[in-house]
């Protein structure tokens, strides 16, 4: 199929640093172009792709110190996307909404992903104005807040099965803690569960400006407090397989409504189960006793982590395999671009037969 | 004509406070009912207005707590424009730039009006990448930065006749300085040139928390050495014609790119001449001699002030009758709309002779 995969500008495709969204859109791009479709990527022009890239913009935005406004260049993409959109047999958005007026032409060979929350406000009076728009959710449980929209899917994300490699073999006996420090993904609560467990906790996280406060306020002083942690700061993807595949457990005490998480299956790919608190999609990735707990409370975590023999790391890997792979989310999109080729080809046999039909009674 | 007004949702229209783009929209579809067209506007729900409210939000997004993102609320709006489009001879957008590629198929009967500075490095690609949308200055100096656009006219602000009355009679022997305390305004010329010329000076302006600093490190103490200087802070409509109207003159000793500078007009319509420095729009605002006087310096300044009897009151409110009232405005915007209608029925009737042309040549 001719598929037009369209990024957010933000980061480039896959992104240099941080960028959940953009680089689920590469691995899906990837992973399309590998199984043999023909495959347009509108992203920013340092993106690395092996489909067509269209670069929309000549860097990404957030690290362009001359780009002051994001809003101008997606103006940009909407017109380079609708000048060329008879060109495509679907087009994929990953850009949130800005679009959704726009492609009202060619709606029915249009779908677009949600990557983020949908309990803001503002979004509410938004998807009651565009209530017939094909949209793909993350998990089921992202939908919760919406009002009534035309969901076409729930897709899971998915990474190549070689970029993080199980670890079968010993770990080194410490719990993880990977992510961002800020109040909604509770280090304190992880910190808390490795005391009462009297294990190791090794925290990878960046801290943003806006989390200064809390870092300084809230967990540098425990961190501080407990000899047991142990904060290692940012880590690049390199880093990651090796942090994440010599714990003993992910710890993912979160307190907000996570769309997705994708640092629970990364842990998987890695074979490390996971300690996840059920808030948002935690109970559609995380099989109980399978791929690891979850749990509703510190309590539960503490005593979750007693057993954790029980839990066989080559199953947690056999989960991700099952479940979570890139191979998996391109077909699971492929069978979704064809649902609407298909509904196309109907309605176009529909109005030709209503057209023969209206024919025939004039004759 | 069937005409649509489509305004930001910052503010009302008009704005309960600041909003000079909501301010002029206002003034101007006013102007248009008054003159007998069939005017809809496209604002927020707290507007009034005497043409056909399209409420897009129940209430202005700037004073609404409950909203953290204006952008889904401005792609309703297009979502509304898009659903209406038809039903308009001519479709006015204030809204910069997020509607551009949604209007391609109405595009002949489009106009955008350009509010803001242009200088900004975000806005060259942009306009390049839409070279045929018909645009509006507000001065002609504004177009500057810009790259080969599709320029349909300079159209200047005007306000209606009796928004602000000239007082003819005694002023108060005080100068006037309005606006917003910032550095691009240059109130630290203001309270120079006023202790120089051995005048009071009087100071309404609002203080954003931006400038919050610049208030306190370098205007605020100037206030504190110079006693002929007094800061009333905020003033609202009502207050403006006093204000504006018991000074010698208005000071405007800008050092910016002023696009058009509204305070100009309004000092004009009260008939007090104005002291402008020659930056952005101001040659083309202030007729040197008539209106006020255009200066270089803070020393042209003090010496224009020695002259400030040539200038003739009732000669500066004839300069505003004459160029920017919101009767001239909408005249204007209204040739320019039918003009947008002749070329569209020149290229029809050219398209039916091509194929009545086409069809003799089959025969």
């Amino acid at each position: 199929m001719k598929i037009a995969q369209i990024a957010p500008l933000a980061e480039s495709v896959p992104p240099k640093l941080y960028g959940g969204t953009e680089r689920i859109v590469s691995y899906l791009t990837e992973e399309l172009v590998a199984q043999g479709h023909d495959v347009t990527l509108f992203a920013s022009g340092d993106s690395v792709t092996s489909a067509k890239l269209v670069p929309v913009t000549s860097m990404a935005l957030r690290l362009n110190p001359h780009v002051k406004d994001p809003i101008p260049h997606h103006v940009i993409l909407l017109e380079e996307v609708r000048r060329r959109a008879d060109e495509f047999d679907a087009l994929h958005f990953h850009i949130d909404l800005i679009h959704m007026p726009l492609v009202q032409d060619f709606i029915d060979r249009t779908v677009t992903t949600l990557h983020g929350r949908l309990d803001l406000p503002d979004l509410v009076p938004f998807y009651r104005a565009f209530p017939h728009h094909p949209l793909v959710s993350i998990s089921d449980h992202q939908r919760l807040p919406m009002p009534p929209v035309n969901w076409a899917a729930t897709i899971y994300h998915g990474l190549p099965t070689d970029l993080l490699r199980p670890r079968l073999g010993a770990t080194e006996g410490y719990l993880a803690f990977l992510g961002r420090i800020s109040p909604e993904k509770r280090p304190d609560r992880a910190i808390r569960i490795a005391a009462r467990s009297g294990r190791k906790l090794r925290i990878a996280a960046k801290i943003d400006a806006v989390d200064r406060l809390y870092w300084e306020s809230e967990i540098a002083p425990l961190v501080e407090q407990y000899p047991h942690v142990e904060f290692i700061g940012e880590i690049n993807e390199t880093q990651k397989a090796e942090f994440l595949g010599k714990a003993d457990a992910l710890l993912f005490p979160i307190d907000w409504p996570e769309p997705f998480g994708l640092v629970m299956i990364e842990a998987m790919a890695c074979a490390t189960p996971v300690i996840a608190f059920r808030c948002g999609s935690v109970p559609e990735i995380i099989q109980h006793g399978v791929s690891g707990f979850i749990v509703d409370s510190e309590d539960e975590a503490v005593e979750a982590l007693r057993h954790l023999d029980d839990v066989n790391r080559a199953g947690v890997r056999a989960a991700f395999d099952a479940r979570f792979t890139a191979q998996r989310m391109a077909a699971d999109y492929v069978a979704l671009y064809q649902d609407l080729r298909d509904a196309r080809t109907a309605s176009t046999q529909m109005r030709a037969l209503r057209k023969e039909g209206a024919e025939l009674q004039i004759v």
